[in-house]
């Protein structure tokens, strides 16, 4: 994907984001008047986390959820606010594990101050998320909140407990990634029905929405991390390989081949030859990892529009849909 | 303090438990199922995190301040899994900023198995916690929990933020460790007096009882840190000096010396030499920084005992007198 790509994505996403602008804008102000701390260090710390997040994706599906299925209230824009809190919460903690020094073309935390400063600022966002949730009026949104991050952590931990286990079945790729990144999406679209006062059918269809999309844009963003260039994507990349993290392309890979090639290709994914990288994706092109891959994205996103059957015609509507292809097309 | 004066205080500290023996079971009973997992290594995680805690100090004051000032009821058992869920999220968080390599005298998990896996340990039980706060019928308790653990980060963060800082003044210092160690002491005694439905004087006193403690509690903690032997405190020492963290000792030994003493003592705090932690000990020994830590420690421990006043004589009201005298023995 070349950098003017890149650009007409980003504006794309502009786009996308017309019909809830002034929603998207309420749940910033939220989200900056939230991030505000009395110790300047603590002040410039959130300031430059706040930097990190960048394409307010959960936030804009909870909103385009809310306005497609109901009306937006001030609840929304609280639980807005605090999607995308944790999601940066994730992504400082992220860049601590992945030990990456680059994120949106910005030094990560850990880069610029240290591993403890990231630390303890993604824990500062957690908390914070957790406490702005619980100032609405019923515990249902704490819950949900509650029980998705929690989920999110078991899903890298699982990762992490799966490093170097190349016979990762597809399954269990999946259910991994359900957690780690479907399910915040997944919560986003529930909050944004449930407290839209959508029928309970809607408020399931909308939280499947949610997963089959994350589905499909993690898979994207594994392909990315395989194929991009640090300078267009504006992160450190090549991290899933080095890390052993089993990505779909791979996954596919090792369960096509057989016998002394998927010995060969197992001994490159464990060699720490600098340059197995294109002999990897060598082996992944014979055994089109990368178009398995891709058409596996799609289909999530192809289910994903099906759960927006039962909504009103509306631009929000529109907007989710074309949301859809948007994660897909980045990675291609 | 020797081998045996710490079994005397294990022993004493279960002595303390007594009349709160039962409650403490049922909270450990509802800690150990909510820590289950599908997962045999994230199941394994939480069962050595569960041990990581130890004393149970924070689920006993709120246990006991419900039993002092009221009625125990289901919600106290939750809450008390809620506090040390969170306790030992923290612990587990702070070993990797502290790259401590022992608590209570087993590996961290860091150590065992690295730092991201400690990262995602403590967001596991920060989540899990948050998700369990919020099964309570109201949102109190969630916006407690919230609150308290968002503040004890933005103490931790205050804290790096004025390592180095050998200027650091007594009253940000007991800011920083007001936040980080006192608050969570204050949200338990207040959650256990509030769930048992108690005056809202006693409400108030006891969450004040509870910061007074806690402030005494660290204190003697980064006492122990100077001058304790990590064979017995179970835990790695001498980090305070080592990551240039100031605490009270050094903070008086630098205000009470000046000019030229002044600059010798800040060249050894910053000097690199293994060796200086003795050489710092004399300074310190000079102007008696050592005594008026433990003074310091034992005043706030007198001013938390008036805070107990208020409460009808029982088993739990004495047992909360005794735990002032306890936490700085430790460090006698």
């Amino acid at each position: 994907m070349s950098q003017a790509t890149t650009n007409v994505m980003q504006s794309a996403l502009k786009l996308f984001y017309a019909p809830i602008e002034d929603e998207l804008k309420r749940a910033e102000q939220t989200l900056i008047s939230e991030l505000r701390n009395e110790s300047p260090f603590v002040n410039e710390l959130l300031e430059y986390g706040g930097q990190l997040g960048g394409k307010r994706l959960r936030p804009a599906l909870l909103l385009l959820t809310a306005k497609a299925a109901g009306e937006v209230t001030p609840s929304h824009y609280t639980l807005a606010a605090v999607v995308e809190m944790i999601h940066t919460a994730t992504l400082v903690h992220d860049d601590v594990l992945d030990e990456a020094a680059m994120r949106r073309h910005l030094a990560t935390v850990n880069a610029r101050w240290n591993n403890e400063t990231s630390v303890l600022l993604g824990d500062y966002l957690f908390t914070h998320a957790f406490y702005l949730a619980s100032t609405l009026e019923t515990t249902f949104g704490c819950r949900r909140i509650g029980q998705s991050t929690n989920i999110v952590c078991e899903g890298e931990l699982r990762q992490i407990g799966n490093r170097g286990n190349h016979a990762l079945s597809e399954a269990e790729y999946f259910e991994i990634i359900d957690g780690k990144t479907a399910e915040l999406c997944a919560c986003a679209c529930h909050l944004g029905a449930h407290y839209a006062n959508a029928d309970d059918a809607v408020v399931a269809s909308m939280e499947r929405y949610g997963r089959l999309l994350g589905m499909a844009f993690q898979i994207a963003d594994d392909l990315l991390d395989l194929l991009g260039d640090e300078s267009q994507t504006g992160k450190s990349l090549g991290t899933d390989l080095d890390k052993q993290k089993p990505t779909l392309p791979i996954i596919h890979t090792y369960q096509t081949l057989d016998g002394n090639e998927r010995q060969e290709f197992v001994g490159l994914l464990e060699s720490e030859d600098l340059q197995r990288h294109v002999a990897i994706l060598e082996w992944v092109n014979r055994c089109q990892g990368l178009e398995y891959a891709r058409k596996t994205a799609i289909e999530f996103t192809e289910q994903a529009r099906e759960q927006l059957n039962c909504l009103k015609p509306s631009a929000c509507r529109d907007v989710l849909s074309d949301i859809t292809e948007f994660v897909v097309a980045r990675s291609l």
